[in-house]
């Protein structure tokens, strides 16, 4: 099901994930991510959401940064999407977590116009960066 | 140091947080957040990097991301913040995590300069959206 994500983000070239890897992020004896899945009637995983928890300095409380949400392509306009952030919407305000934050590919239309209806804000006034590879190693090698 | 940060942010009446919350996640029983605190040569804290772990599904690994990074103006231009990233660096290179993350508002130049000197990419093409308050609320009521 990632795999099937990182075709539909025209970026499969850059998905490496191993089954044993989400494993132990999901399982392991120190898991820090979280999964949701959503099932048809027939009980088959037709969805899922994949994420974490982040922490807000200024809000000094915690929230969810929802990573990955799938829903097979065969399934999709059944409300599974809603019902998983719905899920997740429900974790955060059982938990007085502030925020439920994710990010999206600026030609993804149709999403954004479904995340607009549910009455979240595009924080377009912020870049994210990311630093990976040998820069990072570059980088980490200048620590004292 | 929250507060400086916020105000040079230009969004100081967003900042609500207390120092006990700041106290209970950075040393708390599940603490989930880190800092690391830069200092001068008389041993000043003079600046911090605020960060947690995140997990990447594609990679299959963590990552750090850097939630807030702030030094003190007058301790400016000293180096400070790039060993604060180069801490983090260095914190993911020792545990195989693949990725440095962060975000900067787009109207700071300087920052942006900085970060681009050290190989950073700019994620222009994804733009993050965030649900909070109300609207967090009212989708939560719908989870089944």
């Amino acid at each position: 099901m990632i795999y099937e994500l990182a075709d539909y983000q025209k970026a499969l070239d850059e998905c490496t994930v191993k089954a044993e890897q989400i494993g132990e992020a999901l399982f392991g004896p120190a898991a820090t991510a979280f999964a949701h899945v959503a099932v048809n009637s027939a009980d088959d995983v037709v969805g899922m959401a994949l994420w974490f928890r982040n922490f807000s300095t200024w809000d000094g409380a915690h929230g969810i940064y929802l990573e990955d949400l799938y829903v097979n392509p065969s399934q999709r306009g059944s409300g599974h999407g809603k019902a998983l952030l719905a899920a997740l919407a429900k974790e955060c305000t059982d938990n007085d977590y502030t925020r439920l934050s994710w990010s999206v590919l600026n030609w993804n239309t149709p999403s954004i116009k479904f995340y607009e209806s549910l009455g979240a804000d595009a924080k377009t006034e912020w870049t994210t960066y990311r630093l990976t590879g040998t820069h990072l190693g570059a980088l980490a090698a200048e620590a004292e």
